[in-house]
């Protein structure tokens, strides 16, 4: 049968869960590949999810007193150079201008793999006095990293993302400023993306070049691998020296600034894939979905239907992001669709239901079929997509939980990585020898140190040595 | 006086109009400039005014069907190469990546000057069948072309945009398409921005380089030059068959498609500045404007004034984009700030006002005050804000139609260029050699052959042969 094409043609998560994935962004037209190697396209499904995700996290940022800015794509190499392991951290992986038109240019640029090093630039003549503090700037583009290895969304030579730069008077100021944008890519992830995150800071070999202290928040995949998910850094006032910016505090005197960067990228979209999918293809919360309801009429040529799919389109488009399929495909084929694509719940429609005044509203993530009246479509509906919004929130945090161990000594910590995937929580004594040996040994990285901290045992799971710090670790993206 | 600085520290328009642009930009806090040579950094006051731009336009797109998605920032040097006159018009000012980290690539990467090459590589995988046509695809980017001589949003070496790209199965569809998105950037100029536009098609000299047919709008700033505000292109098969785009069609055989481009950039906030600003500085039309009310309180340290103030703001908000200036500076100094940022009414309000019950609104464009009400000020703004936008745009086209001449003979041509400054409306023989000519003696271009033609003589008013098509010549920026 043709319907069941689409389907079949994707591979089961549980037999080859990374071509499961690379099959769902293909078949679901999220993106396609290029000529240009490690560089994607992102279609018009994959862009629109893209649009919400900026669309909800840019109405949080403008709450928390975010503006948005633009700054230049490109990075003189001297700039680049300022901030010693800023520079080490990325040089390596950046994409070089040298010529403009058929001119050599006398100093080589590079496309902006991150931009701290502009925002300082920047900041430098823009900030003079205590009253030009905070400086809390915000900007969306794309930025540029020459990876070797990539995969849609997950690792691309180019990618999409907003990166948050920030000034502050104090340390204080700045390490809250950091927390707080932790705390509300936390918020966006489990209200919008129903999408359960450890919040907690990264050890030092894991941290962001150049920065004092970074934080994430990590989430765990349905294969048991982690993804960060997004991160805030506090830079100290390592940046503000290298850079020289200052500012004439209150007491008169010339002071360095305080400075956080933050950001989140299309890679979050890979989680939503990678945390919700099934075997039939993508799921998407209701909240984040650019489609939420699609109406399928059946036997559509029968006079009536197609008006009725219509009519209940206008009816439900004030309240939803609503759509009729209307093509000539057939209903089978069209409710693969619409489960490939992951829209949260279709509407069926046919004769036979008008006549007894009824359709059929068919969740997308467990497949629940609810017949309501007409009349009742549009409270049920919202109670559905609610109440899905919420499950798919509640479903995956007990597959995290389900999948995060904990291990009081090596023997169990390298038995459980080697017969089981998720997260292992397990003391660390604090030194990056046990890190090392650890990544040597199980190919598995120290997440983050949460913020609810617990006491496993009292000595590092590596080492023997007296722990100080509980930490997630897993495999990661 | 204090307040006074902000204000005479700019240049004034008839004094050197260049300048005032550039004190403008400045002063307002739209722009900063950068180390990198060409490149700006746009500030929350000129981003705040590209969010509202894109916002409004991007929704009139999606009502015209169009979709958004985003292709990669590089282009390979062999894919720019495929076809002839596009590559010969931008490969001159292409910024070219050599190298990615430490390794030189095996082919160069230009950054990408304009999309169509990318698209067009796209769409060949994309596009099989007629049910796969029309495609209308949209994508929000930055480009960079390597300028000489930049100058703030007017030309520089990156710049932000949208641009449009369609595939279609015949060229009446693709021709519909191209004019009906130049009309769509007319209404949004005209009725969003305030600006009056002339649509037009471009001269063989002056169209885009690869296009059959390049149609454009055109405005006229302040000072009597004229700014290209929007371009849209047809360019028949000639891309698809140089990247061999097919489809099977209804009948069964394989056609090229057919295929448009359109854009807008950040160009078009130097229009709003030169069509509506003075020597006060910035006038925003009410329906761009980031703030449009700003509420600044008189005597503020009195008892009841900065209550009163935020209690109007809170009454306000809903209906408005309204800010309290609350900060230490004098009335006098707000009211500078206020007219310098072009937001476009304030309100005052003090001691003596709230007494009577009262406040003022004051109109930033015409300087007007309107006594009212706090019962009536919510109205009473509305109406001044839409009696505002409507008089800004009756203004501009009064402006424009006062600066618009009409030459029969080179004589008059000249005289008109030679001593005023604005359009002039002359006949053209369609031969380049004219236009050449024209262009040499008085810098002057043909800026568009208007859907409105009119008889203005029989004869080109350069070379005296029959003439084909009345043509708007200007100096442009």
């Amino acid at each position: 049968m043709a319907e069941k094409k689409l389907v079949e043609s994707i591979t089961s998560m549980d037999t080859d869960f990374a071509q499961w994935y690379t099959d769902v962004v293909k078949k679901a037209e999220l993106i396609d590949y290029t000529s240009v190697k490690g560089c994607m396209v992102i279609k018009p499904a994959g862009y629109a999810i893209w649009e919400n995700i900026q669309k909800n996290l840019d109405e949080m940022f403008k709450k928390n007193g975010v503006q948005n800015v633009y700054l230049p794509l490109f990075i003189p190499e001297s700039l680049l150079q300022k901030e010693k392991d800023h520079v080490e951290g990325f040089a390596p992986e950046v994409a070089w201008v040298t010529h403009g038109g058929t001119n050599e240019l006398q100093e080589r640029l590079c496309v902006r793999p991150t931009s701290e090093t502009l925002f300082c630039d920047f900041y430098k003549n823009d900030i003079h006095s205590y009253r030009d503090l905070p400086r809390v700037y915000n900007q969306w583009c794309s930025v540029v990293r020459w990876e070797k290895e990539t995969r849609p969304f997950l690792r691309s030579r180019e990618f999409l993302w907003q990166e948050g730069h920030t000034a502050h008077a104090t340390l204080e100021q700045a390490q809250e400023r950091t927390i707080q944008m932790l705390h509300v890519y936390a918020e966006f992830c489990e209200d919008v993306l129903a999408i359960p995150v450890i919040k907690g800071e990264k050890t030092d070999k894991e941290k962001f070049a150049g920065a004092e202290s970074t934080y994430t928040i990590e989430a765990l995949m349905h294969d048991g691998k982690a993804l960060q998910s997004g991160t805030s850094h506090n830079f100290g006032d390592g940046f503000a020296k290298a850079f020289d910016i200052q500012f004439a505090d209150k007491d008169n005197t010339l002071k360095h600034v305080y400075q956080t960067s933050w950001g989140m990228s299309t890679r979050i979209i890979g989680a939503i894939i990678m945390v919700h999918g099934d075997d039939s293809g993508l799921v998407l919360p209701p909240k984040i979905a650019p489609v939420q309801v699609m109406i399928i009429p059946i036997q559509q040529k029968k006079e009536g239907v197609l008006d009725k799919a219509y009519a209940l389109r206008d009816m439900l488009e004030g309240s939803f992001h609503v759509k009729v399929d209307d093509s000539d495909k057939s209903p089978g084929w069209k409710f693969s669709e619409q489960e490939m694509r992951g829209i949260p719940v279709r509407v069926e429609v046919g004769p036979r239901d008008m006549e007894a005044g009824k359709c059929v509203i068919c969740r997308r993530d467990t497949r629940e079929k609810i017949e309501c009246t007409f009349e009742e479509l549009e409270t049920r509906l919202r109670e559905t997509l609610d109440t899905m919004q919420r499950e798919m929130l509640e479903r995956a945090r007990e597959h995290r939980d389900a999948h995060t161990y904990t291990a009081a000594d090596m023997e169990t910590f390298e038995r459980i990585f080697n017969e089981k995937a998720g997260f292992v929580k397990a003391m660390w004594c604090g030194g990056q020898e046990c890190e090392d040996v650890i990544k040597e040994k199980l190919s598995v990285t120290s997440r983050c140190m949460p913020f609810e901290q617990e006491q496993i045992a009292d000595t590092c799971v590596c080492c023997g040595k007296p722990a100080k710090k509980m930490v997630y670790w897993g495999r990661a993206y």
